[in-house]
């Protein structure tokens, strides 16, 4: 067992989250991670509506009796899915964790915190992390360039990311972006987090709604499989590298206008790429850690094999490199 | 004390090493960082002829009992350096540590290695390590995303390319590319590295034959202060920001051809400026870890703060983490 300061503040057993999901994000795997003792999130707006939404966060109660929670993730929209009623949804259905990630999340952070909600938000500068804790979260995912989806313009890998944002940030910070195994979630802990947070690596799960081509996919890829996509935009995403991502990257790199590489991403992305057994059907996104997984594990199997690595890692390698000057000299 | 493969296999106290660095790697900073009990290389190229190389080593000699290497960098050129010439001043002054860089060094490796020398290649990608091992050296430097200098085309951060080269290559690794603290020691630790390499970090110390300047600009920088030159040309170059450095950005990306931008990155950079106070002043290089470098202590203290930290990291923080299951029941 490790224990940390966000295994005691989200009372769970084990560092590790499985942060919000577009399309992945839902009861079958938010109760398993939940059952292995880890932190769940169902991501809100994969459900069509709020009402949708309570409906799936009933569906995961009947399927675990541990602990989990639930990601709003807020975008800048013309048209905005309607945050005030997926909120209200989740503080009605007795929910006790919520991750938030995006733009200006006061007012959401506020109404969790009124009605005694954890709220750990998702950032990935330091400077958003410092405004984040001002603003009165419990917690930061301080997510690193390595990640799949969103890793922000400064492209500041967790190596610097997470000592540099623990340096200045005094709340619990779990470390999100290129963690897989047990020797990350050392190297986490080491860096001054508290835990991690793993997206890509549950995606390649037995219980993860995703279909097997997808996920035998990820295991093939190398660490090199990902392309940056909406650089030019700032609005950077990474998803993995297949025909049509490299078509998206070729006509942004012309210099097309952003409807047309919309266009392209929003015709193949989403629900369907991921249902869709061909890796080479539509844009999905996927993290470098991809390099790093080799099988298609159960959650309990995933979450059990990274914390006994990281046990015997710091008991055994670890503790054995340090050798006392008595030893050393004998 | 932190004792590993790599310490065994050099000779030396610390699993620290200070890897090439143009015009910075002379005999001031190297015999510190030997005198601190870790591995420090001569830059072969910094010294204007193989006679000179010669001169410096004894002059290093002069200043420590302790071993050091020698850096031997290879790179395509039209006139290129007299490489076999440097090499065999390297192999006649009795050097048994040799830090190689850049391409196709095979026959350098195999006259080193015919006269017992212990080579360490540094490379940028999990296949360039297997490469090199099979080329026959002795250890891997591998060098993520984060660094100073030349990261190569992938764009893989540590974390990430750490564990991936761990899981193929046999031979000994240190950790290279945004290390410089006692955190990074023990994070590359336990992604499977024997030790760190550190470039940026050993300029800010007391001894570095930089202006103090520099050394100040360095800890005034945070981890956003860099920039990537060259990328265009596929040989991309991560320096300090600045505004020299930025104007090279832009006339690169408004499509320049690559005579105008090393036109005003050769007028700029260069010895000429780390000796002049002015960070403004040219191109220097600068890795990302600057966003954790706030102080210039001496080689000494700062070889001993981060193997302290380490230590009290590993037996302390990580240690207490880890509650046995009797433990945390009770």
């Amino acid at each position: 067992m490790i224990k940390t300061r966000f295994t005691e503040l989200f009372g769970v057993e084990h560092p590790i989250a499985q942060g919000g999901m577009q399309w992945v994000g839902t009861a079958e795997l938010v109760a398993a991670v939940a059952d292995a003792g880890a932190l769940g999130f169902l991501t809100a707006l994969t459900q069509p509506s709020p009402e949708a939404l309570v409906k799936e966060i009933a569906r995961t109660r009947e399927m675990t009796d541990k602990p989990f929670g639930v990601n709003l993730t807020i975008l800048p929209a013309i048209t905005p899915p309607p945050y005030a009623e997926y909120r209200q949804a989740i503080i009605e259905s007795g929910i006790k964790a919520v991750e938030t990630a995006g733009y200006k999340p006061q007012e959401h952070v506020d109404a969790f915190k009124a009605h005694g909600i954890k709220v750990i938000h998702k950032c990935t500068a330091v400077r958003h992390a410092l405004s984040a804790e001002r603003m009165g979260v419990d917690a930061i995912s301080i997510d690193g360039f390595e990640c799949a989806g969103h890793p922000g313009e400064d492209d500041i890998p967790g190596l610097i990311l997470i000592p540099a944002a623990a340096d200045k940030v005094k709340i619990p910070m779990l470390a999100s972006g290129g963690f897989g195994d047990g020797r990350g979630l050392v190297a986490a802990l080491a860096l001054g987090a508290e835990g991690i947070n793993m997206g890509t690596r549950f995606c390649a799960t037995k219980e993860a709604p995703i279909h097997d081509g997808i996920k035998q996919a990820i295991v093939a890829n190398d660490e090199r499989a990902t392309e940056l996509l909406f650089r030019s935009y700032r609005n950077t995403a990474r998803v993995a590298r297949n025909s049509v991502a490299m078509e998206a990257v070729q006509i942004e790199r012309e210099g097309n206008p952003f409807e047309a590489i919309a266009h392209l991403v929003k015709g193949a992305r989403g629900r369907e790429g991921l249902e869709n057994g061909d890796p080479e059907h539509g844009i999905w996104t996927a993290g470098m850690v991809q390099g790093l997984i080799h099988d298609i594990p159960s959650v309990a199997e995933l979450v059990e094999r990274i914390v006994g690595d990281a046990e015997a890692l710091i008991g055994e390698r670890l503790a054995g490199l340090v050798a006392t000057r008595e030893r050393a000299n004998a």
